[in-house]
């Protein structure tokens, strides 16, 4: 089967990538019309595969296909159908499609496994429309904030409008929850969106954890001054604060295994070639799989970060604008995955997720667990993001013997 | 007469500050209608200390003092009447309201020297409408590039337009040049725009020479990737790199006397705190009284900069963008400057300047000279520019001195 449904994945990304809310990119938001087609046609191809459909009160697409009893346990797949600006292909809509891929073999087979299957398209998780994240995942899992429906898009259109106008009912968010005695668990393939499983030349990893996140904003004040008259004896230069810190954050990070820090934005004050920088304004990015390991590498900047400042009498500001505690994937659906992995490569890489993912919303409500597969060069949020139709037969393969073995656990 | 012409000197500062193009600040452009007036004003006080006065063809303000004999050769002093936006009061028209100080009390006291004296109020050193530099001084020495007469402001009014409005002639910049053979030479008093004087706790100090600068454009490429999921060792961060070389610039810099090296501008893309940066651009400024070392310290700069870039398998850009040498003040001149500051401070500090001054385009026609005048913390293009009565004071007397000890010499 697994080269038949390849190609079938490979058709139907190329499909879903057409469906967009501008003209020579993939850019899908949350309740968009471009939404509503991608649900459309992605709910055709659910039919087919023998699930029924039903869309939740936030626009979420569900696909049903029943188990063996009417009494049945349910078990998630899926990812989201929204995209961010001038998109790749394969981020989010690679797990959907995968599923129902999979749940098109059961119909084929007219197999009924021991359990339900509800494949789910999920409505945001990039959160480009709204700055919001994980809207579809979270009111699945009933840890969606009814504050955010006041959240305006650029056009000044409410969340609770748009979703008005997808049909979907922001009064009712709550009864898009699922009903967590139901379920066994919530499985997501999804493109690594990182090197690792390429450097390693395997199609395939299983994720052990979704990486806690920290974000920080931080500030080294000095003093502006003339490039020109002012002795560098004198100086109070706060982009030279900022370049130790640049370099001790590398240092910190490359020291301890797994973490990931990084400055991705500067800026410096008043910015002129020919003015001493009086302020720098830094980013600051730390993720770990165990919070605690990421909780001590920022307490161990900011003492870092105090004393740069110190040793050169400026002034640092630390501000912690975002945090999120990591998500640990469940041991049982991790080791079928890795029974059904074992199937297909020599080694069955078990990998962190530096970025953030729907399971990380769904872990809430019931286990969850991800497969993730090769990506070129690393590459996503971008349209050059790509995952070979090779290793999609891989996933789909995995996923579906993954099926067999839970079947038979299950029985 | 220092507190009588030091209070004058004071008033008038603050008479001329009130001339500007912008409500509640001071902005006076070349050739703009707050530029005229300013010149009217200046003018009748040139009137009043003796001088007749003229305008060339760029709208220098000039006024003449007639020397013992008609034939006597010609001293220059003076300054800049433009100003930066939002400028501090003293930034150029102190140079030019001391020379009409001392002028005046030749006038009072019915001294004719052994040589006439012009003072220059010139008409642009700042640049702002035009964005280029010296117009004045360098219609003034012959060496105004006619091509810049094309140039436009914001408004698209040209250069040329601009000075016709300004009743002058943009067809005959030529003749504002002054003729070397009867100069003498140029000598200007302006703030020092830097902290050294005040950390001397002196009034005045003699330049020796106006530094060359190096401007250069830098930009480390790398390469961009997600902050979550690319592992330390797969990165190549273009703002590490950045920051490695703003640590070498400074240290570089402190190590060599005099020398000042200065990164003002940074810019990490794509500039997003989830993004490492793949491309880090930065501005870096090195000035130096000697030409031999500034060229010395770019060109070791640069080979840092490559070795950081193989170090981290980076590329890095290097351009040049803007180069300007050296000019050394004239011994004699600077030799008189001394002697009579050495009646008013037990020591005569000899600096550089790290800023660009008339000066330093006088020098193509005729020795030049500067005094420098202590100022508050250095602040200077800022209304929080500062030099005290008392200091503005010494400067007359010094000016006052060196006229009566050029005079003597020159008999």
């Amino acid at each position: 089967m697994i080269p038949d449904f390849a190609t079938t994945v490979a058709q139907r990304l190329d499909s879903l990538a057409q469906i967009s809310e501008e003209d020579g990119g993939l850019t899908r938001t949350f309740a968009s019309p471009a939404m509503r087609r991608a649900n459309e046609l992605v709910g055709e191809w659910m039919r087919e595969a023998g699930m029924s459909i039903r869309t939740d009160a936030i626009g979420n697409l569900i696909g049903h296909y029943s188990g063996a009893t009417p009494d049945a346990k349910i078990l998630l797949l899926g990812s989201h159908l929204d995209t961010v600006r001038d998109a790749g292909r394969f981020d989010g809509a690679l797990g959907v499609l995968v599923a129902i891929a999979c749940v098109q073999h059961l119909h084929e087979t007219k197999t009924r496994p021991p359990f339900a299957i509800e494949v789910v398209g999920l409505a945001d998780e990039e959160g480009l429309r709204f700055q919001s994240t994980y809207l579809g995942s979270r009111a699945m899992a009933g840890t969606f904030n009814t504050e955010d429906l006041k959240r305006t898009d650029v056009h000044g259109v409410t969340m609770a409008e748009a979703i008005r106008g997808f049909d979907g009912n922001p009064d009712a968010i709550g009864t898009a929850r699922m009903d967590a005695s139901r379920l066994i668990g919530y499985v997501e393939v999804h493109i690594e969106q990182g090197p690792v499983l390429e450097r390693k030349n395997l199609a395939v990893g299983i994720v052990s954890a979704i990486a806690g996140q920290t974000r920080v904003r931080i500030s080294f004040i000095g003093e502006a001054g003339h490039a020109g008259t002012i002795p560098m004896d004198l100086r109070r230069d706060s982009l030279c604060a900022a370049a130790e810190f640049v370099l001790a954050t590398e240092s910190l990070a490359q020291a301890r295994s797994g973490l990931v820090a990084t400055v991705g934005e500067i800026s410096a004050r008043p910015g002129a070639g020919n003015v001493i920088p009086g302020e720098t304004i830094l980013s600051l990015d730390v993720r770990h799989p165990d919070d605690a390991v990421r909780r001590g590498a920022c307490a161990d900047l900011k003492s870092c970060a105090d004393k740069i400042a110190a040793g050169r009498s400026v002034i640092v500001n630390w501000e912690t604008v975002h945090e999120i505690v990591s998500v640990a994937c469940e041991r049982r659906l991790m080791s079928l995955l890795e029974s059904a992995t074992k199937r297909y490569q020599n080694e069955v890489p078990i990998l962190s997720s530096g970025a953030g993912h729907d399971a990380a919303a769904m872990a809430a409500i019931c286990p969850v667990a991800m497969l993730f597969v090769r990506c070129k060069g690393g590459i996503s949020h971008n349209p050059a993001e790509f995952a070979s139709e090779a290793d999609i037969g891989v996933a789909v393969a995995v996923m579906n013997d993954f099926l067999k073995l839970l079947a038979a656990e299950s029985e």
